[in-house]
């Protein structure tokens, strides 16, 4: 079954269109000294208290390899405590000539085991290829990103040219986009230029995307994720029953935002 | 000392452009079986063979990440081997949203210690800036890179735009630019537009780019260094004296080229 399938499958069954992002730094505790045996702890927590909510992971390599080879090992240890019926989104954002891109799908499809992940398009269709070889596993092309520089290179044209080749190199059905929420415009439009890809939108929570317009435009045509990292993982008093209760929320929102449209 | 003026200070004392890759995969072995320990060995030759003629060291992210935390700890290992006078460039290609590309930054900075990396723009200056707090510490932008796939995104006018980002933000003196030796032309252009900003110039050997119009246009107008991966690591019979001898062939290369400049 191709990666998009499977997302649409697992998003149907768990009637919930949320990706939990982990993206565990010890800049988020209140406390000034986190080290990483606690952050290994917070992250078991925040899995545990989000798998009934969760249609998606996506752990951020970054937080990971911040540690080196014993963060790396964490996040080894992290995907086997992600339920098995659950998406796991590897977001790296990576992109490199060929014979890198294709040390890189060893790396996160074959050695972590991640379903989909993150690249990024800035060096054209053989930095993705490789990453899409295998009709089971997906990639999400960075489209229209999130944060404030994102204009700087993404220009409509370019906007444009990701769109046209990331529809192109869709001969497997496993290609999605990014999409950020704090473009709702954009997403809006890119939605209809790019009608049935599934879209990973972050940007909701705390970088200010809206919920609402994202999600309805974002599946107006097509699969969306929302996903959420530190509106949940660090949500209230950072406990358990917070953690759980924010990711209900998120799920609840979004199912009632669904129903009424 | 800013790092543009670190890196001019070692190619002057070495009297050497070459960046020496690390890009050790066991598919350049002739051997159908390699593991992680052979390339353990074949790296740390690599450094031996070649320490005298290295100007810089690129260790490539994606041949250590893809054998998870034993190859992280494997490229831990591998940079205590680096002689402490080189350049060391971390080349992951990174590029995300600010609270990531600082984790990033925690990552190859602060835990490995990279002199430089290399980042990628598409994401705009918010991406890139964390790598630049730090006078002392590089980052080389993805500007024309070397394969074949690059004029998807790589118009002129994305190109002109990364170069005007990458000369308002080299505040610090600490910026640099990625040009592939493939594109002769778009690096003689480059360089005429990007005065003074050192390239890291791939492409040169498996990939086909021509080292004396790479160099030659590269050092016109600022610094070049050339890097060169499979040429130098899996030469001749893999012997410590054939990579001695290739890297030693290219740096007395160079030094022609440049002697009759």
């Amino acid at each position: 079954m191709s990666f998009n399938s499977q997302l649409s499958e697992r998003v149907n069954q768990s009637q919930s269109n949320l990706c939990v992002g982990l993206d565990i730094a010890p800049e988020n505790f209140p406390d000034a000294v986190v080290g990483l045996s606690e952050l290994q702890d917070h992250c078991k927590k925040v899995i545990h208290a989000t798998s009934e909510f969760a249609a998606a992971y996506k752990p951020n390599l970054a937080f990971f390899e911040r540690w080196g080879s014993e963060g790396i090992r964490w996040l080894e240890d992290t995907l086997k405590l992600i339920p098995s019926n659950a998406i796991v989104i590897g977001d790296g954002k990576r992109g490199d000539i060929g014979n890198t891109a294709t040390q890189y799908t060893k790396s996160l499809f074959e050695h972590f085991g991640f379903d989909a992940v993150t690249v990024n398009p800035f060096m054209g269709r053989d930095a993705i290829k490789p990453f899409l070889s295998d009709p089971g596993k997906g990639a999400f092309i960075l489209c229209r990103t999130s944060n404030d520089s994102a204009s700087d290179l993404q220009s409509s044209e370019v906007i444009q040219k990701t769109i046209d080749l990331s529809m192109e190199i869709n001969e497997l059905d496993n290609v999605g986009l990014v999409i950020g929420a704090t473009a709702p415009e954009e997403l809006k439009s890119i939605r209809d230029k790019a009608p049935e890809i599934p879209f990973l939108i972050p940007g909701v929570g705390a970088q200010g995307g809206d919920l609402e317009s994202s999600l309805k435009n974002g599946t107006r045509n097509g699969l969306a994720l929302i996903n959420v990292s530190r509106g949940i993982s660090f949500a209230g008093d950072l406990s358990e029953q917070a953690i759980h209760d924010a990711a209900g929320n998120y799920v609840k929102k979004m199912r009632d935002i669904l129903n009424e449209s």
